[in-house]
């Protein structure tokens, strides 16, 4: 079975506390407390594991505090291996008030990497390679990592001969797309798609002839999600709409993490454009019911794919 | 040397992040965010090894966020005898605002105690006796805990010829102050003395008074504190009041538990009633030098000994 690798250089710790009614400057109760690991790589590695696959998550990961994730990885299970740096990774508050239906967030910074930390991580990744057969870069870069660290990891993953998917915005992905070498798989937002190309992109049209930009230097599929009227799917051959039925949302983090997680395993099982958008769906679907990056069980997917509209653009 | 038994039935976790000038309902920037173990048997230990005696702690502690424990336990060193119960031990969320000078509590339910863990944790204590002389009880009783757990452990302890310490509040010490055996040493501040007695105690005699009343009773050393004009230190021969030093506050937090300590520590050395007060405030004041329950070394300690100001009454 190909074995899948992601990478996260930037993970995130969330906590979550439930205080309903709370007010700031006083002593109040709350209700619940949870903690969860997260980060775009650990996200896709969770989702990539649920549907049954063989995953390997790695990055940096601070030492202090990677209980929740040791947890997640023994959980899943998800092969662990993340370099640990001394300190803390980041630590992303947030409070939760359903009776004023408000929510307070409150960023630490995270982790600098070090040029130590990097030349552990690149060690770490030489060792890997030899295993695995497709790369998920994800997620934003921690100060000290230059903006082009993707668009250099991706010419060498190519050269290789792997299959690499990459799910990051602002600099790291300005820098990957304008990169000789681009990675096969790009699932930007409609935003960071714009920013990354630095002009508007306002029209559908101009979202496909993005798209289709990128196709031609070197990219296999593009994906852009768009929320809740779901995503655009434009391969070399092909450009489908894909359309999420309606359900209960839960929470819409990891939305489109799962969307990648999604076309990671369409391209594992060599699905065509319309049944990888269709797969890729169904996983952002399954992930909003419930909390955490987590997916209900194959019988479930598959029925939300099946009411996924896709329509041939 | 003679070792020490530290008992937490309901330790905390307290996650303390700072961030200036936030607003509830919005997306902030954090300074620091800081995860501490505490709980007031935990708080003893950690002063008692600081100072460097064999210390063994134990209580009942939730497996699902154990790493501060861990840490702390490991660092310190203590010997870690907490009973693992299903579940996350209490947590206590505090947000500080360094520029509107504001702090904001949310204080989460802990764990509540099986009968089973009891059991277990009681199966626990009974091999510890026979390797442990002085056992300091401290701190709330979690749900599911009878108020008069302290009264029948200490009447057990007291049997099989133990020294015991209780440092703790509400009816936990109002059953303990009633029964028939008292421990050798209580350290109640004024007001928990007064609640636990069900009667004012307004006037320096009120409270001596009533100090004298638990010593009479079986009580061998009854210390009161009063914050930040020190503490009265009752034995059957003796009444002293010390007044710390004026110190540069960082946090007052544990600085009872560390008066415990300090106490604990003057037993085994077996110090006159003024050089024990002495002891007990010059670690309360190292405490409340310092950020967590951490004393500073002896040297320090021993400075801020010779400037506390011991008065017999």
């Amino acid at each position: 079975m190909p074995r899948v690798l992601t990478l996260t250089l930037n993970p995130a710790l969330d906590l979550t506390v439930r205080a309903d009614g709370w007010q700031p400057g006083t002593v109040n109760s709350g209700q619940e407390l949870h903690l969860t690991a997260g980060g775009k790589g650990v996200n896709v590695a969770s989702f990539l594991a649920d549907w049954g696959l063989n995953v390997t998550a790695t990055g940096l990961l601070g030492a202090d505090n990677a209980e929740a994730f040791d947890s997640l990885f023994r959980a899943k299970p998800i092969t662990d291996a993340f370099v640990r740096v001394p300190g803390q990774t980041r630590v992303g508050v947030k409070i939760v008030d359903h009776a004023a239906q408000e929510t307070t967030d409150i960023n630490l910074p995270g982790l600098r990497a070090t040029p130590e930390s990097l030349r552990e991580l690149h060690a770490c990744l030489d060792t890997l390679h030899a295993d695995h057969d497709v790369f998920v870069l994800a997620g934003s870069l921690p100060p000290g990592v230059a903006p082009d660290f993707y668009a250099e990891l991706i010419a060498e993953l190519r050269g290789r001969g792997k299959y690499v998917a990459l799910d990051t915005s602002g600099p790291a992905l300005t820098a990957a797309l304008n990169a000789e070498v681009l990675p096969q798989l790009v699932k930007p937002n409609q935003h960071e798609l714009s920013a990354a190309l630095g002009r508007e992109l306002q029209t559908q049209a101009e979202i496909l002839a993005a798209a289709r930009e990128l196709l031609e230097r070197g990219a296999e599929l593009v994906a852009v999600s768009q929320g809740e009227d779901g995503a655009l799917f434009v391969s070399r051959t092909q450009t489908v709409q894909a359309l999420p039925p309606r359900v209960q949302v839960v929470s819409t983090v990891g939305a489109g993490d799962a969307m990648v997680a999604g076309l990671v395993s369409a391209h594992l099982d060599g699905l065509k454009l319309t049944d990888a958008a269709r797969r890729a769906t169904s996983f952002s679907v399954g992930n909003i019911t419930r909390l955490g990056a987590h997916l209900p069980p194959r019988d479930g997917l598959e029925g939300y794919a099946a009411q996924v509209t896709v329509t041939p653009l």
